[in-house]
């Protein structure tokens, strides 16, 4: 954790939603209720307008800030974004954040138990799109009183996810931060895609989904799909750079033991995956990435997608990063142009790839943090509560 | 196939090459001889120097031209630039090419019976390198009575062979064509080659190797390292123009189905490789692919490297091909003007990424002939039995 526990939001605990009616999916299928954990950081003012919204990119889940306990390894997956004085400062803002509907941690996933059937819904459980995850979030910006978003923000597929906000609640959001991310994945993206579902799907202990009761887990496929993942969210010369063609061993030796360092790295790290996510909400979320594509039920236009949008918006990308390259990024800004809405888009210099959204890279924590502040300034009544948080 | 009959080399027949000594690997591991699988096209000269030596890439092999039977579905894999009147002109030359040592269609390589055991190497088959390589095609050389090649010409793992030749034989051959390859490979390179590894690896069927006697092979694994591959030998604006977010089905469909176009044909390709294509042959490959790096041994000095060598040089790279990038090329073409070498260099506009090499992309095709018939007046002595072919 860089810097002083001064800047962290501390010890934080999950909470937990019960949505206990039915609620209707973009694929036509049902889920009898849902359960959703979230955290928040800092306060809600008196008047409930400096909220903001954490959406999650594949793995994350809700654990975006603090700790746990004291006697946690790491905080949470954006404790460098998300703090006092931070580019997301808990002084200013009431931070939501939560595990979507089909994750793993916690949330109603395939691996939760389906009151149906008493066992977990593994292959049952229903496809799930953005726009669910949006409407997901919206009963539970109900629950804990939130009318209206400060700000959506998001990268990757949580971009996506701010982006949707945009065209699904346009009243309930003053501002989407759509960070490294893109109106729909191209052929290349959903390609990297399949790879990752084939991984798993091919693991013959993934059995079609239905891997819960017993002994062993498509951990293989898991991992394989993480390391793929892996090597495209990096830069080619950020990998350089980090690992080069430094072997493990001195020399050239014979066998087919891991030999490069990167080949150790990788492995280590789809690995420790294995231990933390399942396989199916992998499924799922990278099935969400490909469906996205809010501008095809407006003959492609995503101007015309975004007609009806009244958020201000700020569009981040890094140079590097070539899964969510700035040329999508860009057709994003110039739709929102096109369309006349408020936007502000920043090109981060970086060479570690996609990742970079989840680093704390000076320009771009710099050029969050003045925006969120700018934006507080301009929309958030008080803040007079914060301070106590 | 492009063109119509004229310009095949037709109807063609493997030979084979036997090598019954001891033979040294560069890992210290020894094997007992070996064969090589080769076909030849085009007729030698009387001066013996118009003799052209084809490596061949990850998944080639010697089928380099021409037909096996009328009743192929396919020419051999470069029959775009081999023949009568092409690129690589059978009316000019005289073409040999081979299965490489290792490979699994006919040379000796895992699947092949080792004599000490009376079964198929499988584990037991030694690691190969591109100098292992290189020095087998000079025995096999000597077999066919060449003293000298005219050129060695190769593609990606093709190119490095070709490097590898100038400076292991600088006496025995004339030029060398480098094609969309590298002096060594970057850390993403071998990233996507531990990616592929490790789906054959983590395969059930694939024993630590040893599968030939049972009734499965790891073929999942294998599929999926190929597709692996595939998705980095295409470019991101290629798979966009070919296949962009086209659905199978006509809408947003529920399930874990094969619903984009791209991922159908990923799927396809992938199944359609292990029906020719052999693991052990696969990991092999890769292997030699990570292990090559001429200029290890020469202070990481390419240059130094290279400054026996009295080969010239054609280097070739392709605007979009990411994984063996015009960079990389630059990187051979900057170490040989240092070292004071003879070099042409191209780089072809293509979107067609790291596949270009095997496109008939006019560009490339002209390029490539214009400078092989320049080669074959300045050091060929006679072409007058060529015309026989």
């Amino acid at each position: 954790m860089s810097g002083s526990q001064d800047n962290s939001v501390g010890i934080v605990k999950p909470q937990r939603f019960d949505h206990r009616d039915t609620f209707a999916l973009q694929s036509g299928q049902t889920l009898q209720g849902f359960s959703l954990v979230y955290e928040t950081y800092g306060a809600l003012n008196e008047n409930k307008d400096n909220a903001v919204l954490i959406c999650h990119a594949l793995s994350g889940n809700h654990h975006a800030a603090g700790w746990h306990s004291a006697a946690d390894r790491k905080p949470g997956w954006w404790d460098q974004c998300i703090g006092p004085g931070k580019a997301i400062d808990t002084n200013l803002f009431f931070v939501v954040s939560l595990n979507n509907l089909g994750g793993c941690d916690g949330s109603t996933g395939p691996n939760s138990i389906d009151p149906a059937t008493g066992e977990a819904f593994g292959s049952a459980f229903p496809t799930v799109t953005v726009s669910d995850w949006v409407k997901s979030q919206a009963l539970l910006a109900d629950y804990v009183g939130i009318q209206r978003f400060a700000a959506v923000i998001g990268g990757s597929l949580g971009g996506m996810q701010a982006l949707q906000w945009a065209i699904d609640y346009p009243n309930r959001l003053y501002a989407a931060v759509v960070i490294a991310s893109a109106a729909n994945l191209t052929a290349q993206n959903i390609a990297f895609n399949e790879l990752a579902r084939q991984a798993i799907l091919t693991d013959e202990n993934f059995r079609k989904g239905d891997y819960y009761a017993d002994a062993s887990t498509p951990s293989h496929g898991l991992m394989l799909a993480r390391m793929i993942g892996h090597v495209t969210y990096l830069s080619d010369n950020g990998m350089d750079n980090r690992f080069g063609r430094d072997l493990r061993s001195g020399d050239l030796a014979v066998g087919e033991n891991v030999q490069f360092e990167v080949e150790s790295y990788l492995n280590y790290q789809g690995r420790a995956f294995t231990e933390k996510f399942d396989a199916n909400t992998y499924l799922l979320m990278t099935r969400a990435l490909d469906y996205f594509d809010p501008a095809r039920t407006s003959n492609n236009n995503l101007s015309q997608a975004l007609a009806d949008v009244t958020a201000k918006f700020m569009i981040v990308s890094f140079t590097s990063d070539w899964r969510f390259s700035t040329q999508r990024s860009t057709e994003i800004v110039d739709a929102l142009i096109a369309s006349n809405k408020d936007v502000v888009s920043a090109v981060i210099e970086s060479e570690h790839g996609h990742d970079s959204f989840l680093l704390p890279l000076p320009r771009y924590i710099e050029t969050l943090k003045t925006y969120l502040q700018c934006l507080h300034q301009a929309h958030c009544t008080s803040d007079s509560l914060a301070a106590e948080a």
